[in-house]
């Protein structure tokens, strides 16, 4: 029997001549995939009937926008996942449920190969990979432009001698991918890092410089994700898409960032994702609120690796999922409600609220009903100090002591 | 020989009258220190004759602006010192060098005892008295707020018996602490966490809300460190100050947070710190230019505590002091220029150079003169995901696998 | 209505005084509660009578034993911990299940204050009380030691004007904890800690130096617990007293440390923890050989927190909650056989089997039947080590290369 | 001009073929390189003289004993360097030494390359060639049995056509490695993981069941590192040397473990290291005496990160170097004392005294001379309490407090 490969197909240029690529390269029969994780363009209908026009013995199309939304974009922000204190996470979240669609059509098509049209020098390759052996161990992996040698060139000139239905326009002059969670885009001038961006880089978010007035928003959470946006219930899909286009009309969620990858270099990175920042600025802010200080201290070094390990395609690995049990227990009392302002490229918190809030006004007061009772803090700050009192007077006792210059006062 | 108190003196209300009112609790003669951190405000000679006129026996005034910007602000550029993700630890700076220069009095003026007049539920006390006990083991701290019941209330009928030279107005509507690394606002209606903060509460920022045109510069940094702006040299007083200046203009670095304090409880706080935050955004840049991938991710750990640790009072302890070490040797490569933009509440970063960058055009680009081998890739992935695989054939396995609900594809 | 105090009751001298101390000082009257974990010594009856003879208007009595074994010990074998990698957490473990009968006699009783015969300079106060605390808020604490001036003098003065029955012998040598999960000990000329412990400090274990004949055991786990030991099905309580016996006539798990107390000093302990030690040591290796790479890393910085958090007596805080959540589910494989060797101090694990082991026959060995592709090697070896040569080659142009004094070889 | 290469050679019959091996496939010439790290066996001039017998162009043996001892072993003992909490890093700190030579070697004699003889699955081949573009990033690297396909088999048959003068005997049953810092062996019937070690697997301990009589050492530290043994001044190599015999004749340091390879296998090593497991648990303890407690707590951090980064082959990366500083400089104080008893496999600190103790008699003695203030705790409890108070009375407001099951008392 043939040899089935699933392939994901994007509906562009490249993947579209990976279809008879690869069947040509490997004998195998190619079974296209497209899963819409809100990148918007083409209808997900043409992208299949292309497919099938470039050759795919199969062409399968998922809607996983709500899927992505809540399995993917909530655990970010419960962790307020901001790679390097900055991106979030943009395409690493989206691989992941990707390829959970590309090795469910695997088993149903007979698949035994994933293939993806990433190159070998980015971190998708690993994330799309290492999510397949971690899904499916038995699964082969192939990439065509990395290990058939695909290019560009060659791209353009199969197209054309095979008639097949897409365009084979010049090179876009950046990379970009692009979901609900946000965009990103690469490459071009932008690889000089002393550049810095032009307008027409940006799509999902207006010039922060010329920002309409400002538009306040309040969000309620419920276990840390938002439930509702000004007082109407939202699924999570659409909590995502209305601060997209509300945050993204202010401009803001542009970021601009010379990132480490995975493969070891440093590249620079342009992102826009209003709606994730904006709901990343709300979450932290009503953690702040309702997360007890050890829990959240401690939160911040679970997040950050959390961040690292999805952002290094690990997404379904062991720690992974332990480090969210961690997360979840986290979010038990994150719930309440953030008030902000969205407005030229800033999205501020100006009032939280939340029944489950561990901030206690008698207790922050320093007006009438104060019940904070300050004859102890003489006593915590002795024995607190303690330890560094001891050391210190080691220090003095060796030499080591600060050096005051008393006699130059 | 009559015991001597050092007194942490301001110049307002609560210390001139703390001189007489310690004297009269304890007998113990007051020495007044008045220590410059950029606070503005009076003359320090002014206030220095104040402490005289209101009884201290000797009052000494400290020119700590340079000090203070160079070991104790710039230390925290350093470490992104931004605790709880937001502040960048104001009046946490300012407290270890005050005391530096109390205990130095101490001895000059051979006092046994160092005055505050913090309250006893704020993290203040906590870092004056524990940098006093980490600074010399064998003096004694008091705090009249605290210790000797000294209220507002005490304090105007005291000032208005004795005659003091010192205004009695009513209570301020906030709680401010200043110096040149930024500000502190808390109380009044603030602690009502749902109200949004007025336009009387900021002083060292313009409103962002209706920026003047944008203002770009230039910094240059020399292992993490900001010594020229725009090509001119600067101190690191004048950085700082230069930056205030023209990022505040801008409604650059508010922030508005509910913060854990040391004591056990959560506060509202509003801070403005222009010059801090755009500096610190344009060091983490560069530091993401030059900083390996793995001392990068180890810092972020390390910053993280060292922002704790000085937050929580321990500026002068063991674990900072080795925590600076570690911080110092990253800093050997943050050389080189960040271009940043500056307008209407956002510091953008939008170029940046350095010599010493670990970026690498040649190993970047997608363009001619690509020098990554691609080849080596397909090796990486399949060994950087293989203990992830092995785990995922063990959840197949058990049983534990994800379930992709093929029948329904 | 008059007030009534819980009391932690252990039978001896002070807290037989204690009943008498406390209502004389606060007019209270006094309910016993003594907590059977596994601390031996007289029959619970006795002790229950003895409280009622020396004023208790309530005693009661409660077996914890399976409780603490199950909710408490295991918990702690699960994140193999050891304090400063050494301690057991014997007496931290006790407290809060000693804690959680105290406060459910408290709302049965109707009490309003626990009491426990902690000093002012240890750990346990805190435990006691931050747990205390931690499941009710409402409850008040007092501790006679520390707060009503119960010196051993004055107990042994009360207790013979008073005819209480009890013994008023001289201060043992030692203090003395103990539990089913370990005994410690300190004080007396152990406080100088160039002194070695001697002979009669001991009690749990014999002398290592002179040990019977080896003894062979094997321990089964299930999800990190041991259920069977040589195949015979134990309770978590039987399987701690098996181990205790059976280690403990080898000399296993004597500990002689000195240790950072939370109150800020260094205090110097020894332990014994025969069948804790034998069983972590198990553990480990059982999760060495079931648990992936990178979980088994971060399980390792979770592990110390828990650990130092247990240690300090946040047993019930929000953070440690959220920790038991992480490493229960790492937990989910540790499945298997371990076989030991016990044999003069010494646990050595001497065998491994598990059907959920990550550990893989065929990729490890070097013989027949080796399934690793060692072409990929390469691959992995020039990424992984890509940032690291980045950043030498740079070492190079600033002329801080490694020095090779090639001229001299 | 002809290619060179260097080869890590090591006098046997794998290393000896592929002098001749590497020369025919690449057409260079081959420089040996031996490097002594306390391995033992044969003189390295005999050595020496087998490598130029074999075909090398130039043989050069380098006795780097002292180097290794005081620049890679006693940093890993600053860091009580156990991977795994087990494992002291024995093969792991020799390899940057010996590509050190190497490189060393490169340089003087104009070789373009370096060879060393791991195979493709093992953590050497990294550190191997991680090591060597971290010193000298122009440096590339071959590995005769991976990437020339140099199997046992061919070895045999090579040397005996070409009658190289290296012995042909069949297969040892272990794979073994050695150096001073201790002694590696795997393979063979260890790779079925329930199977226990046999007596001929140990060679640097005998057995510890059946010991001599206790042997009682003192070993002095200055600075973390080992200056004298019972008053005998040592050099670093000495003080290894002469622990490995005393702790060697005890059978301390026995090590049996399923281990996490860096390439993604878990793989059943057995160890042994009598000097440096004696030598960790006196620093240890040494540091337990010495370090004040939150520099203590972090250190493990960096003290875990330090041994993975080591395991990994990352000894010349820059996240290496910033450890080592904060390590350092945590050493200052780590000076005095340890009294150790070794026998039957234990080393055992007895007694520690320190001038630069931070452990205080007269605040850790609960007898007379007594000098801590123990009525601050009560205040401490309060405020150390407070946050994790407050979280519970959340969890009472919202049911989700503890159970206490009351009716059933």
């Amino acid at each position: 029997m043939t040899e089935r490969v699933v392939l994901a197909y994007s509906g562009g240029l490249d993947t579209s001549v990976a279809i008879g690529w690869i069947a040509e390269a490997t004998g195998a029969e190619v079974v296209a995939v497209a899963v819409d994780v809100g990148q918007g363009g083409e209808d997900l209908e043409v992208v299949r009937q292309r497919a099938l026009a470039c050759g795919a013995v199969e062409a399968y199309v998922a809607d996983a926008r709500e899927e992505f939304a809540s399995e993917y974009c909530f655990p970010a922000l419960k962790a307020n996942a901001l790679y390097m204190d900055r991106y979030p996470l943009v395409s690493a979240l989206s691989r992941p449920v990707i390829v959970k669609h590309l090795v469910r059509a695997a088993r149903q098509f007979g698949a035994t190969t994933v293939s993806h049209g990433c190159t070998g020098k980015g971190n998708d390759q690993v994330r799309f990979e290492v999510a397949t052996t971690s899904l499916a161990p038995e699964l082969k992996t192939i990439a065509p432009v990395r290990d058939l040698a695909l290019t560009r060139e060659k791209a353009i000139a199969y197209a054309e001698k095979n008639d097949l239905p897409i365009a084979t326009t010049k090179k876009n002059p950046f990379s970009i991918d692009q979901n609900v969670w946000g965009r990103a885009v690469e490459t071009g001038f932008l690889e000089d890092i002393w550049n810095g961006p032009t307008k027409d880089v940006y799509n999902y978010t207006d010039d922060p410089t010329f920002p309409p007035v400002e538009d306040e928003v309040t969000i309620r959470f419920e276990r840390g994700i938002p439930v509702a946006i000004d007082g109407v219930e939202v699924t999570p899909l659409q909590a995502i898409q209305e601060m997209n286009r509300r945050a993204g009309a202010q401009g803001i969620g542009r970021i601009d960032i010379v990132e480490d990858r995975l493969v070891g270099i440093k590249s620079r990175e342009i992102y826009e994702a209003p709606g994730a920042i904006a709901l990343i600025a709300a979450h932290a802010e009503l953690e702040n609120v309702t997360i007890e200080r050890e829990q959240a201290r401690f939160k911040r070094t679970v997040d950050q690796r959390w961040t690292e390990l999805v952002y290094d395609g690990m997404w379904f690995s062991p720690l992974k999922k332990s480090l969210d049990t961690f997360i979840e227990d986290t979010q038990r009392y994150v719930t309440g409600e953030i008030r902000m302002t969205l407005h030229g490229g800033r999205a501020t918190v100006t009032g939280r609220r939340s029944d489950s809030a561990l901030y206690d006004f008698n207790l922050a007061t320093y007006d009438e009903g104060d019940s904070f009772d300050q004859s102890q803090a003489k006593g915590f700050i002795e024995i607190f100090g303690l330890s560094a009192k001891l050391a210190a007077a080691r220090d003095e006792k060796f030499g080591n002591g600060v050096d005051f210059g008393v006699g130059s006062l």
